[in-house]
């Protein structure tokens, strides 16, 4: 299987591993080793090149420990949970849902515990370890918990999402946007979901890096200004439709997609656009990417549209790496209830509204003389109050009654005028709606892996796309002796200091070197032969097609740099 | 006070503020706003520039989540504590030392807990909130306590130090650098201090970002080979001897340094070396930065020898923001002892030695007739065995008894003959010594927020360096004008386009927006004028002289480009 090459690749050359190994290891936790951790480091610099430069988002980081207050609001205390069954023998722990689609292949999205329970009894699903029977499924609750402060005064998590701490300081973010809507931030980092028992490697870990945008829009302009730029880009959509009807995903349009509401508005269907390009960008074909639509039950409580970018894994099947959703006003609309602070925002009417309003204006010549020095408090009072409930209590009872500190206080038509004014009304407080493409970057990272592999000409290697390879050259002599190693050492460090990460290898034939470099994906490698020393030239060589030019020493920064940034093609070198 | 105006214009713009704000926040972790966060990371991206690509280090990236074994074994779970007392009436929790301090202003660095407790009960330190009486003083652990999987089968920790990632994979590590020393290996990521009771804002946080390099060598070999290139370069260091004499930091060169034994070894100075060029870059003046040796008291048990890299705050003093150790082979040595593994390496020595060796052989025309069937297992057991000592007692005893499953055998002189043999030994395994530079980034970004800021022309601004400014260039309209908003906003795209991150303004005067521009460090802004609609140009604005040019608009993306790059200075712009 491929996934076995590869993995035994990634592992053996400094890509990936299960991490503690030499303490027999832990579920669900893998290390990136010196390849794997540049790799992941491009992959998200690629991303933060998307969303930060050109999308003109800002990034912010907040902590990973969070306070429990905050994980209530968001509903991760009460709904962040799996389905746990045990093992009454062995006390092994399963995911309930995961153990009935593995034992008896049916699917049981979106069923209830004691769906699953029923199931697990009717059907005499066992404990595969050691045929026991399983306990009745309750929800476990996902997050890592710990507390914060000496002796531990203070419940605390690791977040299971990066998306709650950009809306904990939604209301000083507005201000840096200088309260206008639409707006976007996004966060880089580690969130934590303690599986109950994670079997699937780098596909379901216990601590992933996230990137996420969230992107505060007027509910009521969904958008995109670039959207007639994309409206013609083909995507690949499984449509929650399509999917009960159990058809096929389709290629539409995105102004289509549009057109027909398959996709809820202009703005996701521009992050499906994004996803989609970004993912071609790292090498991973059209043919293993598609979209899907969440069905009814399977979206999560605060959204009303979701889509997953799948990618097509031998291994796994179908495996969501992006997930992009219409989060609505769930989360600032909660935090708001539980903190007491206004998340809402601002919305300035394109035109004042003028609206007719009823006012109370006190006849003074009578007011004052009959309450005397309980007039300020009275006029006060009035400012409260329902004015259409005093003119109708005065119209059919001739007098209003108002209360003021135990104190009554009975108000005669002669008291009062009324009056109907007009008040401009330049807008109003709404909450914003949040759009979230959300990104899962260690699997993104393993199907970068997975498909750039490639087994052609003999050679097995990354076929790396050349901005995303973790080493950018090898220098190498061709035979190992002293001569050969200074130029071939002193044309690395010269690659260093041009801000090229450059490796320099003398072991083994040059054939066997040849194939290491490509094996983990290197786009170009330079030999110094024994002319070199004469003519101060090098051959240049190509990974993909094994083309060489001979180049002079002194121009390899500058080739290097024009080759790295597709200024030129590997055929353009003027030799 | 200095500090009080950053921290406020840090948090009005959108650099730093506390976290969880409202939910009235929790004491020891802060959020990085959105220049923040890009000012971090650009911070972040010079030091592996440093590392990575000049130095030729690797990166790795390991879970903050990690199991006891690990932690117990790198000691943190028995050592890593602070002394803690509590007010026995109000409830509240201090760190021992720094209420001693804080109380009654006695140095007591390294004192027991003994010791502290007869202090706080001699002196008569009380609880400052309350007045009430402290209890006696106990090691608090540090970590944050999680528990790994469902049913929490297994503790875990969130990293106390980004470091120990490095050592658990350390055999995978040295395959990937061919077995070779010296090589280094980074990471660059958060690590975790549950503070008993923080109160120095980001300077003592539950949650940091550290980058971290371990760099292994051989024990034999403390040299660095480019040592000789940076040997005059002159550094402030204050010794432990000059601190037990209570005198002043010296400057002194990096050679004499060495060549007076001031600091243990050439590699660790080539550290404080890099350390300086670093922190300058980023606009720390010389005048507040030193480096300072440990006392033997405050030494921490791995290591034998440690600088601080400190740097002066008015509010809190010096500051460490930087350590650097010779952490010995303690890890190393550690882990294998607890998992089992030899994470020694192959030193091979540079000519094979020829060892003398008395090795025995069997007389076998006496000896296969004596012992018959006994015969093999007894020249087994021969193998492992302390030859000079069988020697010994043939010559002393004329005989060697041997235990073998119970059974005694008698050698006597005729069954054995000795012999000198020579054996070459090619190397030996050894323990390598580890040499780490930790840099505290949050610790890093304070600094640079604090003694950049500068008031001058009737302004305060962060005068960043440009290579680190979070926003590169500002765009405005001379007037918000349909027509000059639409260059302005065309202007900007551009720049995005090619990478910039650019920012667009329109409220306000222009000498507001020049003076909000300035004030978050922008180094450059871009004016459009009515002129510019006739001649397609725009000013171009130097933050730190006011100078101003006239520039072709199609031309402004190159200047930046050049500007950024330091390829040309301001003045050499060509109108």
């Amino acid at each position: 299987m491929k996934h076995d090459k590869v993995m035994n690749i990634a592992k053996k050359r400094g890509f990936l591993w299960s991490s503690f190994e030499i303490y027999a290891g832990v579920a669900g936790f893998y290390d990136y080793g010196p390849l794997g951790a540049l790799l992941k480091d491009l992959i998200i610099d690629k991303w933060k090149n998307y969303y930060i430069i050109r999308e003109g988002f800002y990034e912010i980081e907040s902590p990973t420990v969070m306070p429990e207050e905050v994980l209530k609001a968001s509903g991760h205390v009460d709904n962040f949970t799996d389905p746990m069954t045990e093992c009454k023998e062995c006390l092994e722990v399963y995911r309930a849902d995961h153990i009935i689609e593995e034992m008896i292949n049916r699917d049981v999205e979106g069923l209830s515990n004691e769906e699953l329970t029923q199931i697990i009894s009717e059907e005499k699903v066992m404990c595969p370890r050691c045929g026991g029977h399983l306990t009745k499924v309750w929800n476990y609750n996902l997050m890592f918990q710990t507390l914060i402060g000496a002796k531990g005064k203070k419940t605390g998590y690791m977040r299971p999402e990066t998306a709650q701490g950009i809306f904990i300081p939604f209301k000083r973010l507005l201000r840096f946007f200088r309260g206008k809507l639409p707006f976007g931030v996004v966060q880089v980092g580690k969130a934590y979901r303690n599986e109950i028992s994670p079997r699937q490697g780098v596909i379901r870990l216990r601590e992933f890096t996230q990137a996420e945008a969230e992107i505060f829009v007027n509910p009521e302009d969904k958008t995109h200004e670039r959207f007639h730029e994309i409206k013609d880009t083909m995507l690949k959509l499984y449509s929650g439709e399509i999917q009960l009807a159990e058809g096929e995903p389709v290629e539409i349009s995105a102004g289509d997609a549009h057109d027909k509401g398959i996709v809820s508005s202009q703005i996701l269907i521009y992050q499906l656009y994004i996803a989609q390009k970004f993912l071609r960008e790292l090498g991973i074909p059209d043919e293993v990417i598609r979209f899907r639509q969440h069905l009814p039950t399977e979206m999560a409580h605060y959204a009303i549209d979701c889509w997953d970018v799948e990618v097509y894994t031998e291994k796994y099947g179908w495996v969501e790496i992006i997930g992009i959703a219409d989060r609505t006003d769930f989360d600032l609309k909660s935090h708001t209830e539980h903190s007491n602070e206004d998340l809402r925002v601002f919305i300035e009417h394109d035109v004042p509204k003028m609206v007719k309003k009823l006012t109370i204006k006190p006849n003074m010549s009578k007011f004052g003389p009959y309450f005397k020095e309980d007039a300020p408090k009275i006029i006060k009072a009035l400012e409260d109050i329902d004015v259409e409930e005093v003119k109708k209590s005065i119209e059919s009872d001739n007098a209003f009654n108002i209360q003021i500190e135990d104190k009554n206080f009975e108000l005669l038509p002669e008291h009062l005028n009324f009056e109907e004014i007009e008040e401009i009304i330049r807008g109003e407080k709404i909450f914003p709606h949040v759009i979230e493409p959300s990104y899962g970057i260690d699997r993104i990272v393993y199907s970068v892996l997975l498909h750039t592999f490639t087994e052609d000409n003999e050679r097995e290697y990354f076929k790396l796309p050349k901005e995303i390879a973790p080493v950018e050259v090898s220098v190498f002599p061709l035979l190992n002796k002293k001569e050969l190693n200074q130029i071939a050492l002193k044309i690395r460090g010269d690659l260093r200091d041009n801000g090229f990460i450059a490796q320099f290898d003398t072991s083994g034939t040059i054939g066997r070197r040849y194939a290491r470099s490509d094996e983990i994906g290197v786009p170009f490698a330079i030999t110094v032969d024994h002319e070199s020393l004469d003519d101060k030239k090098v051959t240049i060589r190509n990974r993909d097609d094994l083309k060489q030019k001979r180049v002079l020493i002194s121009d390899i920064p500058e080739i290097l740099d024009d080759l790295m940034k597709s200024k030129i093609e590997f055929e353009d070198i003027t030799q």
